[in-house]
C-alpha cells in the first residue's frame, strides 16, 4: 500500500480545514482551487476551472481520489471521470441529488423519509394549489443552483414568484421549483454523519444549529435537551439516507424539529459541513479527518465526544473591511479557552471568514464564553 | 495589524506540526527545509543551507519572526540576522545555552536551579577525580551537537572517554567536556512551559517520559502520582529557566525525579518537544499552536487538559521498510479512539516516523489502548 493521495475539488475553508488531517493522518492532499490565492493555497497543486473535463482528468490523474470542497462540479463532468476509472467519493449517482433539489426530495419520498410536504411546480396555478393546501404560504426553491438562502423564497401569492415562472425562469431552473410547506418549527437541528464506499457509518451526537438570514451561525452539540427517541431517530435518518441515496465521505442531514417533536429533513450536504466544525476540538475524530478516512476507504474514527459541550460560532463578515485580525490579541488574552479559527479570506459582508469553538463539560460556560468571543471579533 | 508569517528554519516533524495550528488561527507559515521532500513540504517555500547567512536572511525576509524546528542553527547566523534586526525566537542569547550544555550547566547554576552534580572537563585526571567523586561512574557529554542519546555515554573509567579526551577530539567538541553525576532516579518526568517576548509564561502540566535507548518512548499527561509540590515546584523551574535564559515560544524542561522526591534538571529544549505532542489532543492549546502565539507574541492559551488523561507513544521506526503504511487500515478500524499522526518520512530503524496518542478520562485505557495501537503499527 502506497500512501494515499486525497484530491480535493474546491480552494475554499473545507479543503483548507482538510488539510490538517491530511498532515496528521501522513496523508497527501491536492487541492484543485479555482483561484490563486485561494482559502486552501497551501494544497494547491492545479488552479483552473473545474467545469472542464480535461483539466480535472488532469488532476486527477495525481491523486487516489478525488473528492469536493463543494458540490457545483457538473455532473457531466464527474460522470467522464468516472467512466475513465477514478474513484469519484460521493460519486455522481449521489451528488445528483445534492445537485437537484426536487430529485432529492423525490428519493427522500421513496425512502420513506420523513419531510415537509412538498410539490413539483411548474405553473401558477400549481403554485396556487399548493398555497392553498398549506395555509397560504409556502417556501419556494429552485431546485438547482441553491445555497446559504441564495435559491430560497418564502412565498405567499403567485406574484411573488412571477421572475421564476415565467417560462425564462424556469428555463434557468431546470424547468420546475420545489414548494415545501413552511414548517411550524421550535428549532433547527442537524445530524452529521460518515459512511464509506464499503458501508461503515458512524454518527455524531444530533446538534442544535441556528440560522440568520439562511447562513449557519451558531451550533451547540449535543442539541439541548433532545430526546432518546429523536437522537436515535436522527442517526436512523441519516443512515437510511447515507445508504439509500449511496452517499461516501461525510453527509450533514439539516432537520426541523416540530412542536410536537417530529424531525423533517430540510437539506442534504455530501461533504463536510458547516455544522460540524464543531468536531474539530469537540470530538475524537473530526468531520475533517472522517471524511478522509471515508472517502479513501479507510476505517473511521470515534465520534464519542470530548467532553459535555462544544458550541461553535461563525465568523461572519461585517463589511468588507474587517477581516477578524483588529483586535486579535487582545481577544485572545481574554478568551484563553476559544480556539480561533480564520479562512485566510478577504473581507466581505455576510461572508463565512472564520469561526470559534469553545468545548467544556460546563455547557453554560462553553455557549457564553464562545458567544463573548465570537461578538468581540464582529466587534474589534 | 497584517495577517502574521511566521518562518521556521528546519523541515522536520516539529515544523510539519506547526503547519496545522498556522492553517486554525489563519497565519502563514514558510518554511525553510534543508531538502525537498522533507517532513514539512508543505509549507516549504525555500530549500537551502542554514549555516549560510545571506540564504536565510533572504528567507527571513519574507517572514516576521523566525523560529525554529531544530537547534541547530549557528550561533553567528543567529547574530547576524539579529543585527540586521530580524526578529529571531528564541533569540540566539537563549539559544546558546540550548547548543553548549556546559553553558547550560553554568547558567542554571547561577540561577540556583536543581542539577545534578556537574564539573567541566578538559582531562583525564579532572575526570578520574570526578569519578572518584561520584562512586567511579558518570555520565559524560559532548556539550555540543548531541541529541537523542547522541554525544552521551556512561562513563566509569578514563579509558571509556580517550577519543573524546585526545586533543582532536576536545577540538572537535569545543574543548572541553561535560561530567554530570549518574543519577539515581525514580523515573523521568517534563516540564512544558512557553513564554513570550513580553513575559507572559504558561505551563502545562508535569509529564512522565520514558527513554528507549536515549529517545522520547513514552509520555503520559499529568506525571502519575506527582505530589502537587512537585507538580508546582517543576512549573516554578520552568519559569525560572525560562525568564533566566530568555527563552522565547515553547520550553522542555527534563527532569530527573530522585528517590526522595527531588527534581533536578537533564535536559532544555527550546522548541515544541516531543515530550509535548500529547497537547495536540489532551490540551486546549497544543505546544504547536502556543509556540507560533508565543514568537509572534501574542497572547497564550489555554494549557488546560482535555480530559484526565493524555498518553503519546512514539513510533520509532523498526527498520529500513516499515513505514508504519502496513497494516495501516486494520490498525485504525481496531483502535477507533487513537489519533495516529505520521511524519511522511521514509523507513530508518531509530528514527521518529510518528506517535500516536490517546486522550481519556479513564488512565488505565488511554495507557493500555495508546501502548496496543503503538504495538500493532510497530509489529505489522
Amino acid at each position: 500500500m502506497i500512501k494515499p493521495r486525497v484530491g480535493v475539488i474546491g480552494g475554499g475553508q473545507l479543503a483548507r480545514m482538510m488539510v490538517v488531517p491530511a498532515i496528521e493522518l501522513g496523508l497527501e492532499i491536492k487541492v484543485f482551487a479555482e483561484t490563486e490565492g485561494s482559502s486552501a493555497a497551501i494544497a494547491a497543486t492545479m488552479v483552473g476551472d473545474y467545469t472542464e473535463i480535461e483539466t480535472i482528468a488532469a488532476f486527477a490523474k495525481t491523486v487516489d481520489v478525488i473528492t469536493f470542497d463543494h458540490e457545483h462540479v457538473p455532473l457531466a463532468v464527474l460522470r467522464e471521470l468516472e467512466a475513465r476509472g477514478v474513484s469519484v467519493q460521493p460519486p455522481s449517482a449521489a451528488l445528483a441529488f445534492a445537485q437537484n433539489k426536487l430529485e432529492m426530495r423525490k428519493r427522500l419520498t421513496e425512502l420513506g423519509l420523513p419531510m415537509p410536504v412538498w410539490a413539483e411546480i411548474r405553473t401558477e396555478q400549481e403554485l396556487q394549489e399548493f398555497l392553498d393546501a398549506n395555509g397560504g404560504v409556502c417556501i419556494l426553491k429552485t431546485p438547482i443552483g441553491g445555497y446559504d438562502g441564495k435559491g430560497v423564497r418564502v412565498v405567499k401569492t403567485t406574484q411573488d414568484a412571477a421572475d421564476w415562472l415565467s417560462s425564462e425562469g424556469l428555463t434557468r431552473v431546470g424547468g420546475s421549483l420545489l414548494a415545501e410547506e413552511k414548517v411550524d418549527f421550535v428549532r433547527e437541528v442537524a445530524q452529521l454523519s460518515a459512511r464509506r464506499p464499503t458501508g461503515e457509518f458512524r454518527a455524531w451526537p444530533l446538534v442544535q444549529t441556528t440560522q440568520k438570514d439562511g447562513v449557519c451561525a451558531e451550533v451547540i452539540c449535543p442539541a439541548p435537551g433532545a430526546s432518546d427517541q429523536n437522537i436515535g431517530r436522527a442517526a436512523e435518518i441519516a443512515r437510511v439516507v447515507a445508504e439509500g441515496i449511496g452517499v461516501t465521505g461525510v453527509l450533514a442531514v439539516e432537520m426541523f424539529e416540530t412542536p410536537n417533536g417530529r424531525l423533517l429533513i430540510n437539506e442534504l450536504a455530501m461533504r463536510p459541513h458547516n455544522s460540524g466544525h464543531f468536531s474539530i476540538e469537540g470530538s475524537v475524530t473530526s468531520q475533517f479527518e472522517q471524511h478522509l478516512r471515508a472517502v479513501l476507504d479507510l476505517p473511521l474514527g470515534s465520534t464519542e465526544s470530548i467532553a459535555a459541550c462544544a458550541v461553535m460560532v461563525n465568523l461572519l463578515g461585517v463589511d468588507d473591511q474587517n477581516d477578524f485580525v483588529r483586535g486579535y490579541a487582545q481577544i485572545l488574552a481574554e478568551h484563553p479557552q476559544a480556539k480561533v479559527h480564520t479562512y485566510g479570506k478577504g473581507a466581505r459582508r455576510g461572508r463565512k471568514m472564520g469561526h470559534v469553538t469553545v468545548v467544556s463539560d460546563d455547557a453554560d460556560f462553553a455557549l457564553s464564553e464562545c458567544r463573548a468571543t465570537a461578538a468581540a471579533l464582529l466587534d474589534a
